[in-house]
């Protein structure tokens, strides 16, 4: 394993020094090891908060900021934040008028967010909770029962972070949440495995020209393993699994997500991307708002995923509003 | 090879197409292979361009928007643009105040650039050049006479484009963005070689733990070879070899990129940065202004650039002022 690391054990702590010293308007707690804003908690206001596994770098703490999260809570990589890490930051984000959590769906996530959220709730935090389930590829999988969460969460803690900076109340955060994630789906291909850094060797073997159709952001399979195709070809398999289940009529706007997982080039997100627009083209479908770049990783792993929103006005105007995070800033 | 692309050799056609898709605000010249702004020359600015070898991005086309470059122009990977492109986009963006040309020192792009520069001026459009060769791993290269230029080609341009965007002349844009050249220093490290499409395999050989000292972004030799060593260790080699070049007295203050080449995961881009920000810290130097991601990158090369910039009143900033491009976008 070649990584830039000091100790592999030591990956995530370090990573949040580094975050710490690159981000002065955001504050680390490196005990609990979360990213909150550095401005503290809004009276009065609902707080976003999200977290997870590390590995997956800019989620969640690259999207913490004005229009977005208020804190994101960091586990050791691949594995679930503990329930009194997520705890401790529901409480420091409070400002009375409630804690939205916004989890990726994980069993271990969904534990030990639930668990937090019971615990907030005794010290008289109210708690509503987004379950993220965007992942089209498998129903079931190695770490989730129900489909994973994957690239929405970009979306829904963008659309969340920016209705409750409107002062909405913790229903109407929420319902936001949901209705983002109702609204879209991802799929994924790799081309290689991962390493985690405390195993140190790739997460699975692929051939030379093998690639994995329907990945999870931790590795887990997919729906098969196949040599690998061009790149028209790959969009296709993608954006077919996700219109066979939402399917977007002609006249739709959608918000286009080519996601790369860590170790893939944006020469190739690109190229992507173009096979992409070609496909929603032919079907009338709009293509209203984009990203193109790494937004939801899997350490090193080479592939990408994408992700598809079907935007109305109000998703469009969420999106839209101003975010000021170290991955996502615009406006304002 | 397996990379996400139809034909390889239709890379960099392809690319251009997906930011065409992506980028309604840009206007991508397909014949010629440039990007510009869809807005058009501004008649009385200067305007400023730049361009090289595709295989760097989101180096150069990411940085085309308000603030920053009016145009870039795309050559094959790792490979010149020829001196018709160059003189396309001069041409293009030119509102009778100049074009600044920032390039980036190889061989061919200077050549190039320097033939285009010549024509612009048969056609009575004035061009100053502003040569970027911040890297000072090695004095000449494989495709160098003198330093290559690196990392530094973002600040430079995000500088000249400030400027220019104030009403500044052309004599004054160029004066600024050789000074930031001469305030900036860049050292890389590989921990794998890079894949050009149309070849198919890596560029040279590493060994499963060596890693090659002060690389250049087309995989140029560097310094020396040697097995990998924690993060804290290559941070000092490279922050040691930049400020053995230019040294930074205590209180003054730096613009601090730790760059990934592609390939690296900001997990471990961020545990770089925290290592850079001790030894930075220990010789009483503060970082003013800092990015840690993919800018400068060598296709899917894993592992990263330090490059450091001295910041001055001006410079601070330059670099503060509104920017609206895909890769770096804040304020206005």
């Amino acid at each position: 394993m070649k990584k830039l690391l000091n100790d592999p054990a030591d990956a995530v702590r370090d990573a949040l020094r580094g975050m710490a010293a690159a981000h002065p308007e955001l504050r680390v707690d490196h005990d609990q090891r979360y990213v909150a804003r550095a401005t503290g908690p809004e009276q009065g206001r609902v707080a976003v908060i999200s977290g997870g596994g590390s590995g997956h770098e800019p989620l969640h703490a690259g999207f913490v900021g004005p229009g977005m999260l208020d804190a994101a809570v960091a586990g050791e990589v691949f594995t679930s934040p503990v329930p009194d890490q997520i705890l401790a930051a529901t409480t420091a984000v409070s400002g009375g008028a409630g804690v939205l959590h916004v989890v990726k769906n994980y069993t271990g996530d969904v534990l030990n967010f639930q668990l937090a959220a019971e615990l907030a709730d005794e010290d008289g935090i109210a708690v509503r909770t987004v379950l993220v389930d965007d992942d089209v590829a498998v129903q079931d999988s190695t770490y989730t029962a129900g489909r994973r969460g994957t690239g929405a969460t970009v979306v829904v803690e963008k659309a969340a972070g920016a209705l409750a900076a409107t002062g909405a109340d913790l229903d109407a955060v929420a319902a936001v949440g949901r209705r983002v994630n109702e609204a879209s789906r991802s799929f994924g291909i790799a081309l290689t495995a991962c390493t985690v850094p405390a195993a140190g060797t790739p997460t699975f073997d692929l051939g030379p020209d093998e690639i994995e159709i329907g990945i999870g952001i931790h590795g887990e399979p997919g729906r098969e393993r196949r040599p690998i195709g061009p790149a028209a070809e790959l969009a296709e398999i993608a954006a077919a699994a996700i219109l066979e289940d939402m399917p977007l009529e002609r006249g739709s706007d959608a918000l286009v997500i080519v996601n790369g997982m860590g170790g893939t080039p944006q020469l190739e997100l690109y190229v992507v991307f173009a096979e992409v627009a070609r496909i929603l083209g032919d079907r009338g479908v709009t293509i209203a708002r984009s990203l193109v770049g790494n937004y939801v990783t899997s350490l090193d792993m080479a592939g990408c995923m994408l992700t598809l929103t079907r935007l109305d006005d109000e998703l469009l105007g969420l999106w839209d509003a101003p975010v000021r995070t170290p991955a996502l800033r615009w406006g304002g």
